[in-house]
């Protein structure tokens, strides 16, 4: 048997299996969908081949002249910083130049590491490298979205990195959360995150672990097997406001997270998204609410959730979260 | 260098790299992102293992009492066909049974077959169980939408089979569809499909091939390498209500197409779905136009897809409609 069950923000139905739901021991193949064959000849973003890549945009260095953590434009880029939008038709479609930033933040200079393994200090770190150069793309009046997403191993380099994304649109994905919050607060006056979390404070059943400043929960219509997101409990729209202090209490957190996924999973493939509010839609301040999500990179339906929509989960978030609760 | 591409349709945004473009010799790596290994065991699916399935719903049989066709419902279903919706509230969330009917179409006799390989009455053959079961299931009023969907190959068995899905909501795909369908269909009162179909004919740089009902072609803001669109060139809401003709017609597209595809990357993995109205809801009928999708079961940055709603596509659509067109 199984139910459906609807995402509160996306407003998106999940199909979860509740009689003989998955657990660990279920995904032995858990696997990156791409090769684990790294590219062949010397790591671009390894010490001493920094000149294989573009000048840095910010770099954090520690003693001497040593980076730590570093930040270039992406050689590739999705979205690139030149031109002009060029808004246009072409017969009766819509099309516009893909401006926009795409960097990549260099996590380590250690070619293998992940944050399961990671030094909380070295986390921090990239945290604080993510935050600044959110601030300095915000100030870019053609950019409407900052997303931050990490592919685990990368799917190209496997040295530790990210991927920054500056976008002259707002993304489906943040679309879809928006609408769900506006609808909300129109309704309650309140942020339906922070309702989300008091609920799940309370009921707990689907809390992994829980910081002085953030919730790690498995949401109630996992999309995922195992998907967790981390949220802070205090109402707060961008992610490029996070104190110190708070990036402190982030890094323990992802840290024991991770931790968890490696002790459980033996070290699966993740992707980690953070979801911040729209920059230039300063009217979404009371309602959007910054979070990270992560998913395993596992898919049992990926033909259905292509062909529909609809995502297909046979792991209850309930069950996830006892069992990441559980692993030490 | 890159461009947005908006989906006229779903109105999402596509990412398409027109600079080095990815051509077919790209995708060495054209590969499941599931085991190629098949369960241990006798397949359940091949001729004298029929104990091993559900009692069947329909067959086409040929000579004596042979099939050649054969439907049964899933041993493992996404939703179940018994019992009752039991919408209800779990703290501030909302869940109802996954009720629905999850049918498999076993679309061979033999183990190992694609569309690539397979004689087009044959093909036809599916099509028409296809046909016969829609018309069973849309019946049922408390089924919202109906959907086809087949990978190939099979994520768990080989043997050549498709899923047919009928459920109790629309799902998102469908529903985001609609919404550019409606809209256009009330500025202009034009189905929006339609459209499409005379500007991709009289533009041609798109198309793949034609057939006398049907148009195959690479839709403007391909989402994946090589998406490619198959659908009618005469307005139909509701794939159930194909003729015979039709049926013919579209059998010897499908081969064709598929048999293009074979040429072309060696038998790549791909997902079809059948695209319909939804089945109770009346006032589609002037807007929805029913058409199949399919995609390679290939990624390049599927992270940023989950993380975003973003897809980034590296092969033009009319670089992968040349290359189709001349595959022979």
């Amino acid at each position: 048997m199984a139910e459906l069950r609807r995402e509160l923000i996306a407003r998106r139905w999940v199909v979860i299996t509740t009689e003989n739901p998955k657990g660990p021991e279920d995904y032995p193949s858990l696997r990156p969908p791409v090769s684990l064959q790294e590219p062949e000849g010397p790591c671009p973003f390894c010490p001493g081949n920094e000149g294989m890549t573009p000048p840095e945009t910010f770099s954090l260095r520690t003693d001497g002249n040593r980076w730590s953590v570093r930040v270039i434009p992406n050689k590739f880029p999705f979205f690139h910083i030149e031109g002009e939008f060029d808004r246009r038709a072409e017969g009766i479609y819509d099309v516009m130049e893909a401006l926009g930033a795409h960097e990549i933040v260099v996590e380590s200079p250690e070619h293998q590491q992940g944050f399961a393994s990671m030094d909380p200090s070295q986390i921090k770190r990239i945290l604080f490298a993510y935050r600044a150069r959110c601030l300095d793309l915000a100030k870019d009046p053609r950019f409407q979205q900052i997303l931050i997403v990490k592919n685990y191993p990368g799917v190209f380099h496997h040295h530790p990195h990210s991927h920054l994304l500056a976008m002259p649109v707002v993304p489906r994905r943040i679309d879809e959360e928006i609408g769900g919050t506006l609808e909300h607060y129109q309704r309650k006056e309140r942020c339906i995150f922070c309702d989300v979390i008091k609920e799940e404070i309370s009921d707990g059943k689907r809390v992994i672990l829980e910081t002085r400043h953030f919730l790690v929960f498995c949401p109630f219509a996992s999309r995922y097997p195992f998907e967790t997101w981390i949220i802070p409990k205090v109402h707060s729209p961008d992610f490029h406001t996070i104190t110190e202090e708070m990036m402190g209490d982030l890094s323990g957190g992802l840290q024991a997270t991770l931790g968890r996924f490696h002790q459980l999973l033996a070290d699966p493939p993740y992707s980690l998204a953070i979801h911040s509010s729209p920059i230039q839609h300063r009217f979404h301040r009371d309602e959007f609410h910054w979070h990270m999500e992560m998913r395993l990179r596992v898919g049992m339906g990926e033909g259905f959730e292509w062909a529909t929509g609809f995502y297909v989960n046979p792991t209850p978030p309930e069950n996830a979260a006892a069992f990441l609760r559980n692993a030490r």
